[in-house]
């Protein structure tokens, strides 16, 4: 279910700091930030509300207030890879602007999600009009490139338990040390598609990390005794170095 | 071994016509590029040179004339993830512009190649000067960030056999039908290599693709019975139609 709210107030609006922190629109004049934020409408998305399909014309982005969203491509076959599960801060749906204005992935809401959903083509507009959207549009878009090229490291040379102890360690603060409780951010199943495994894969995989690296799990409650530890265990098999360089 | 040759002389440079060909440099001025052709710097570099490596401040970027350069990440334990392996028309390192300056991943040379080396400052100068090409430059990353995610689906969700079968069709002309026959590249423990795979795995893949999609491998020469077998094969565990969308 999707319910429509009226627009946004300027004067009082917590979401213009929302924006004004995505990478995307850091620069972007004042002016183009009230133009973008003036065509925001609220929409509070229930789980499994599809917001776009792969390939269609993109219509509207999203930025994700609260909640989760699940960007992914569907074979064929049936089957789902999840390119992505994004929350607080993250645009969905924005880089259609320079993907010949079609949706390069499906969306779906996760867990019960405050967006704000934004035409596509006042964010089109707004980049003729200010240079300085455009170039954070670039460093947006070279960020998420980024991201994927240690995503497609990890694929390649981690096995199961390494990419879970990596996907554990992404959640934690950059200056973690010592022992850590967290909470895994959503199901299980979702964490495991997220990470390109089968359940079992991700079942064998968390069994082996709680011998190797000293993780202890209970239903979502996730305890590292040392996150050290963990980081050499897990980024041994990678270029980078705990806390990851794309999260700074 | 680099040989440094004498600077482009720009009235009579073929090069001029591959550099204006690529998606970064479509659309830019007329200046731009003979400003940027004219700090180009032709370079023959054989097998195994070094070009740049990972987090390296960038000062050169490079444009293929002609043979093969592999961009990697290297692990801590000293495993190597293929991310790309790039030929004629495609440039390596130009991305740093946008990556911070630095290189986001090594290079190196993986067959006798024609090369043209351009100081990466005299780019981050003509970006400044010139929106188109900085516009260029987002539609450039854009595109490899749409490879990148279909690589994700790839290794997310294609078995080995289906991702050879890919690298195969992916090599083809996009009108291709009924029979063909292709010479790999290079060689197969670097495609192993490049699609995320130990060379063991490669060979059964391989086996199995010739038993599934009536494939015939001899040495580096490969037939394909049937072009449209191969891609139902093939691209029903993938979001995509044969041909790909990103090669069109």
């Amino acid at each position: 279910m999707v319910l429509a709210m009226p627009t946004l107030d300027l004067a009082t609006d917590p979401n213009k700091v929302l924006l004004e922190s995505h990478s995307m629109f850091a620069k972007a004049s004042a002016e183009t930030l009230d133009k973008i934020l003036a065509a925001g409408r609220p929409l509070l998305a229930e789980k499994n509300k599809l917001l776009f399909l792969q390939d269609d014309p993109a219509e509207y982005f999203y930025l994700v207030v609260s909640g989760w969203v699940k960007l992914f491509r569907e074979t064929l076959d049936g089957d789902e890879a999840v390119i992505d599960v994004v929350n607080t801060g993250h645009l969905v749906g924005a880089s259609a602007v320079v993907d010949d204005g079609q949706h390069s992935a499906s969306a779906t809401v996760v867990a019960t999600s405050n967006l704000i959903s934004f035409p596509v083509r006042v964010l089109e507009d707004a980049m003729t009009q200010d240079p300085a959207l455009a170039l954070g549009m670039l460093t947006s878009i070279a960020k998420q490139r980024r991201k994927q090229s240690r995503e497609i490291e990890g694929l390649t040379l981690q096995n199961a338990s390494q990419r879970i102890g990596c996907f554990l360690l992404r959640l934690l603060p950059a200056t973690a040390e010592g022992s850590h409780t967290l909470h895994l951010p959503y199901d299980k199943s979702l964490i495991a598609a997220r990470l390109g495994m089968k359940s079992e894969t991700f079942s064998r995989g968390l069994a082996r990390l709680r011998k190797d690296a000293d993780i202890g799990v209970k239903g979502a409650s996730v305890t590292i005794s040392d996150v050290y530890f963990l980081a050499n265990y897990v980024c041994s098999a990678c270029s980078n170095d705990f806390p990851c360089e794309d999260l700074r």
